[in-house]
């Protein structure tokens, strides 16, 4: 039985409706808002903040925010606030890992335990008009094209990423498993997490 | 269930023993020798000859033999050997499928086959440690250190493939299913094939 479950995700793929199922069905605890709050207890940033970038290649304005933000020159220690936040991120996530087994979603949390054997490294994917569809579906229209959302959001993923680990985003050498889930459909994909995470 | 299930495999991951089984368990066709023989029978070129070219970026050697191929300017009709092998094998897979339910192992079936809906499209990776284990075990030693052997297969599987697909060999993007051989090991990625090609 594997103690940690990463869940990598594309936008839109249900990634995380995967990853919060999977945890219920194994009795896991699960961290993805959860994880946010804990880094924002530590660094003083914002919750949303920290969602908005702390998976992210930075936008513009997040320097822009991060310079203002008046704490942070000193508890950073030289650290640009994006670098800042990883190390906090990372340490947040090697600490729950040794509290209790755990599905962790997104941040590279693959990355970072990647040398756990214990652990267990998913992909979620799914072909963009499947994603598009869903967002939507999900979360309402916008100004930008749900394509254009995607493109964006997956684009910074991959970026932010690269940066932290040298890697490619989605490359399957990263994970032990990487499921279509518009092939396989959301509730197949956590019966087969479920199954491969017994093992 | 589906009709057609391609399995790509990293060199020493034990792809094609797994696709051989699923085909087994699921009563199906088994191409990959088989194939060859096929293309071997259209084109005039040898059996080896085709294995060694026909998912790997050419040698040297490969251009300079394929022109000293005496039928080959006539057939080929201005194409180079390498392109008109990919031709021969990409018709050759598309009569497969119309003539029954298979496995195909490699040759880019994955993107030859991506629009049909009733295939269900495999990559099988391990770490490199775990390959070049296996490699000797299996193979044998050569002059050639292990890890070596590897990226020279990989490299030339993954420049074939941007070459006839424009697409990043092993991105998960590509695959319905990857699999870690290592991680599950390979009777229960047999297992988990057959399942999911039954839904």
């Amino acid at each position: 039985m594997k103690r940690v479950i990463t869940i990598s995700r594309q936008f839109g793929s249900g990634g995380r409706t995967i990853a919060h199922a999977v945890a219920e069905r194994l009795g896991m605890a699960y961290y993805d808002k959860e994880l946010i709050k804990k880094v924002a207890e530590k660094t003083g940033f914002s919750a949303e903040y920290i969602e908005q970038n702390g998976e992210y290649a930075p936008s513009k304005s997040f320097f822009a925010l991060a310079s203002s933000y008046i704490g942070a020159p000193r508890v950073m220690g030289g650290m640009s606030a994006y670098d800042y936040l990883w190390v906090v991120q990372r340490n947040a996530i090697l600490e729950i890992v040794e509290k209790e087994p755990c599905v962790i979603v997104g941040r590279c949390a693959d990355f970072i335990l990647k040398d756990r054997s214990d652990a267990m490294h998913v992909f979620i994917h799914a072909p963009v008009p499947a994603r598009a569809e869903r967002i939507v579906r999900l979360y309402g229209e916008s100004e930008k094209k749900p394509e254009d959302r995607l493109k964006d959001k997956d684009s910074k993923r991959a970026i932010n990423y690269k940066h932290f680990t040298g890697g490619t985003w989605g490359d399957c050498n990263n994970y032990d498993l990487c499921l279509n889930s518009e092939t396989f459909g959301i509730e197949k994909c956590v019966d087969i997490i479920v199954e491969m995470a017994k093992l």
